[in-house]
């Protein structure tokens, strides 16, 4: 991703945020430290860092402020998928073991909750309060949505809006924040802040369902995990609700709704969804999403910056991995 | 706690505190909404909300910024309480039953995310951002410590100052932020910040040793849960530390470093160290903490706010539970 055009803009920006992501803060015990550097060394994306840089481009915040956000942002990405994982059971993300596949649940939780306490602490270095406040309430959203999901989500077929709260609560919250926190730390007018929210929340609905629809058809050594990881957790997103639309007899996937399926059931499942029409409808949900994320940033005007998140945007579904 | 003396300055205060703590914000999930309230109402002693608020009142700070601080730090209090008991498997504090005991592991760990959340939200509310600051880095120290404490601290007895600097981690980190968060907020000179910090550390270090000596002599109904719980997970505390001091040989003791100990081991441990001479040194451990505490508070200017820091002090060393 490092190689593509709206990520040259901002490339010197992303090494020093990669150098406060690695800052060793408030003299952390050897295992944390060698457990931060295996994390953030397996490869993200850092799509989120991006988003803020070129957001903080596009409204003239200060230089500085903008690199500690970006870096908050990750880190709290990171952090999120710690506890994430543990809470799954994964054992691969990226191509790499995680967390929890090498430690115990106890070591898995303290590293977590380490990682929330440096993502707070590198956003409150921007000194933006506003921007602290959003980021917290944006923590509160995530954790609300997992226990939904948790407590109601599975081995039922969600309707539509059920699922967009979903991968808003899980996914397109912290983009949305990522987007919208150049315009907060330059505080750029209210109208400017919801249209890059607006952009942010609806590229991160996009690149939810383009996640969902990878679970189904990637390739597993590029996408660096199983495939199937969804049903397998009884969890039910966008490809198997529109299957079920044109299929709603279909033996296998009627047996997810009273509990998890065999593994046999899940590869059969995986292969029936992956062959059907409903990917290229999941898909063409993600590219409406992208339309009204480049729609949105018409309302500001042109430079190199808008021109760099409206590319930025075509990139979340043609992506891979 | 809330009849003495010195909570009386405050009554009114605490009374909005827990207002604050009970707001639901972000419309939670009713499994989380109930879960605080479980949590909040199991009576905890508002120790460190009440510190911000004499510290706020001390300094002059804005009341309803004090009012935010002192929600946040017990926020972010019961946070770590609920993934330290389940870390430790504890089944009881104060009386109730722990989040763990009634819940998966997985809704746990999301819970206490979600009351880091909160506790930052709150934090961020009171729009300082050197508070917001250094509420993050205490976070950080205590997840450190935790850490610490997993991968080097069981089945050894540590230096007296690697149990300083255990017991500093764990709980006085966090009260001496509630201390000299007034002092923060009120935007006072380096050196009232500086000693209403020291007040708070040595105040925190001295409950910390009251709370390892309840752990041998206290009234189980009283304190809530049962005893030798952390002779039970393998830690060695002051008393076990000065009790070894004197008799090294303790053959029972002398086991503690090869693991765990048997359930009649920890029962006849707990009693021969609660009738020993230790208790009463650890006792003037804690006294000698409180007597620095207090004469730090000499360098303020006198008023009700301080005599009712300095009666406070006086209570840890008296406290039953």
């Amino acid at each position: 991703m490092s190689s593509l055009p709206f990520f040259h803009l901002v490339a010197d920006d992303l090494r020093q945020v990669e150098a406060l992501l690695r800052a060793q803060e408030a003299n952390p015990h050897p295992a944390i430290a060698g457990a931060v550097d295996h994390l953030l060394g397996s490869g993200g994306k850092r799509l989120r860092p991006a988003l803020v840089l070129l957001s903080s481009h596009l409204c003239g915040a200060d230089p500085s402020a903008a690199l500690f956000a970006a870096a908050g942002v990750e880190m709290l990405h990171t952090a999120t998928l710690v506890h994430d994982d543990l809470i799954d059971g994964s054992l691969m993300r990226r191509g790499a073991e995680t967390l929890n596949a090498r430690w115990s649940p106890a070591a898995t939780v303290l590293t977590g909750d380490y990682l929330f306490a440096r993502a707070a602490y590198l956003v409150a270095r921007t000194a933006n309060v506003r921007l602290v406040q959003r980021f917290a309430e944006t923590l509160m959203v995530i954790c609300n949505g997992e226990i939904r999901q948790m407590f109601d989500g599975r081995d039922r077929v969600p309707t539509f809006q059920e699922y967009e709260q979903r991968i808003y609560a899980k996914t397109a919250s912290l983009i949305a924040l990522s987007a919208e926190a150049g315009a907060i730390l330059a505080h750029a007018d209210e109208d400017t802040i919801s249209a890059l929210h607006r952009y942010g929340e609806r590229l991160g609905l996009a690149f939810q369902v383009v996640d969902d629809i990878l679970d189904f058809v990637a390739d597993e050594q590029t996408l660096g995990k199983p495939v199937g990881s969804d049903l397998r957790q009884g969890l039910i997103t966008l490809p198997v609700m529109l299957f079920l639309e044109d299929s709603h007899d279909h033996p296998t996937l009627q047996r997810l709704r009273h509990g998890p399926l065999s593994e046999d059931a899940v590869q059969e499942a995986v292969r029936t969804v992956a062959a059907s029409p409903a990917i290229d409808r999941s898909l063409q949900v993600a590219r409406g999403y992208i339309r009204e994320a480049k729609e949105t940033l018409q309302s500001l005007p042109p430079s190199d910056y808008r021109d760099a998140l409206l590319d930025l945007a075509d990139f979340v579904t043609r992506r891979q991995f």
